[in-house]
């Protein structure tokens, strides 16, 4: 059969065993539900639970771009099979030449050890799209060690996914106006390891100063985030920050946090397909006619969103 | 009757009344969903529809808060009533401090033209609620002339309130480290007015020259976001912000893009309360003993989450 014809088990068979240009496709069906995806995804699913999926966050230019990247090649000299998932930057102004580099790098052949996945973007916004988990599933079944997620960690969808990553990389950068203060509520406390890039700075000391200040006053914190200063362009630092997240890898592990946010990671998957399938079956259902009066109603300010919508789903025989 | 006991009618007609210190307490309620706020926002939407809605989103660090806060001063000087509504940055590292001045602000008495609202993060995690159109709408009901939604709109759930305000406006600032290259995909896209803040730094005048290249390369633009700088910590620029402001006002109003984006608004409320409404008539009535099975098997990897979310609501009968 030729490639262009493969059913779905033939596709996850060809990407378990190892095919990465087929890797590549599979993973474009899933984020595109594509008719048949549904069908590969449960074939790879039951393989899954053995990567490790480590979310690196932090502002947009702190270099997270540059340290995953060494970070994933010092984890290939390790010997470890690495994926990268990252959020496409591209837009209609900048255009993603920034991913040019690594537009290559995930064109390897299928010996290699690194696999690096740009994800679309939601339109023309950018962020984490529903698909992640999905991404991640297929990219764990098919044998990687390590999967890096790289993020803009600062919104609330994008926190919620990172966070039940089983270790958490908060990248900051010294002197950036963003002072630890003014770093998005939520952030700090979600971090397992503090990597300050661009240590060479002026104010690395400050920042860390102000680190460890915020993180003296945990309330029953039971891990000590580790902080490592890093210099990425320059490979600076990565071996410390492959070790700190081991180590906390090694805690996560000994007191079951790790199972927990597994456990977590799959149930915000489930919900988040359990409000789309039931999107789907509403919009399926819904009496059209309905649906317009409820609309005219709304635009012309009769009725406020929560009640109309509340109507709406009364009207539904639910059983 | 005391207050305490106010009836969800008679807690509308005090706050459309002017009762400022009630109006607090009906966007506690709205915020929280509680009992009688379904009627309390009945009684306000159709008061709605009047009230210029201003988004200002950009990095953390940038300075939003204090631009904001002059902005809403001057708009006051010229006659306006104005609302302030606010993502609180507090978490339990930063402590909310920075909100100190405008707590005491938000405390003014009824005849005052201002009024500041910080809305509770949700969870640890911040972020704006699902409740920030409805907080929105109350605010309008009761004839603020201007609400300035003040947001770190750099999360997809954020860029999707914020770019349905009518104006839309992305403070910067030079010499950050994000220059517009790094900004997250997006946000540039959604901007009416640009605001480079901090622009008696270094660094201004690259950072403009860059936006109106960036600008530039806009394909079918029809309005061109007025650049402005300001020090907003030295109230120098804030004139020159409001006209922008108003300049985009006068240029949606005309070309109908402030119906278009109001009908969005709408709708995207109205959306995520049907979403809201579909999954709470969906708990009610679960197999409790067939949503465990299926948990069990997500955990044991045995069903995908899409797979199972899918069987699930097709045990449903909809109609």
């Amino acid at each position: 059969v030729s490639e262009q014809k493969l059913k779905p088990d033939e596709l996850a068979k060809e990407v378990l065993g190892g095919n990465r240009r087929l890797l590549a496709r599979a993973l474009t069906h899933i984020e595109n539900e594509s008719d048949g995806s549904a069908e590969l995804l449960n074939a790879l699913y039951p393989k899954t639970g053995n990567a490790y999926v480590v979310g690196f966050t932090g502002s947009p230019g702190a270099g997270k771009s540059t340290l995953v990247d060494r970070v994933a090649m010092n984890l290939v000299r390790r010997g470890k099979k690495v994926a990268v998932l990252a959020v496409d930057p591209s837009s209609p102004f900048t255009g993603g030449a920034i991913l040019g580099d690594r537009v290559r790098m995930s064109q390897a052949s299928d010996e290699s050890s690194i696999f690096i996945r740009s994800m679309a973007s939601r339109g023309a916004l950018g962020g984490l799209g529903p698909k992640t988990a999905e991404m991640i599933f297929a990219l764990d079944a098919v044998g990687f060690d390590f999967i890096l997620l790289e993020t803009v960690g600062v919104g609330q969808g994008e926190v919620e996914v990172v966070r039940t990553c089983d270790t958490v990389v908060l990248v900051l950068v010294p002197g950036m106006g963003d002072s630890v203060q003014a770093l998005k509520a939520g952030i700090l406390e979600i971090a397992d390891v503090f990597v300050i890039n661009k240590a060479d700075y002026d104010g690395a000391d400050r920042l860390e100063k102000e680190l460890l200040s915020m993180l003296g006053l945990r309330q029953n914190a039971v891990f000590d985030p580790p902080i490592v200063r890093t210099v990425a362009v320059e490979n600076r630092g990565i071996d410390e920050t492959v070790e700190a997240m081991e180590k906390h890898r090694a805690y996560a592990s000994e007191s079951g946090e790790r199972e927990t946010r597994r456990e977590s990671f799959l149930r915000q998957a489930f919900n988040i397909e359990l409000d789309s399938a039931l999107r789907d079956a509403f919009d399926k259902t819904v009496d059209e006619k309905l649906m317009l009066k409820l609309e005219k109603d709304l635009l012309e300010r009769k009725g406020d969103p929560r009640s109309l919508a509340r109507s709406l789903v009364a009207t539904l025989k639910l059983k």
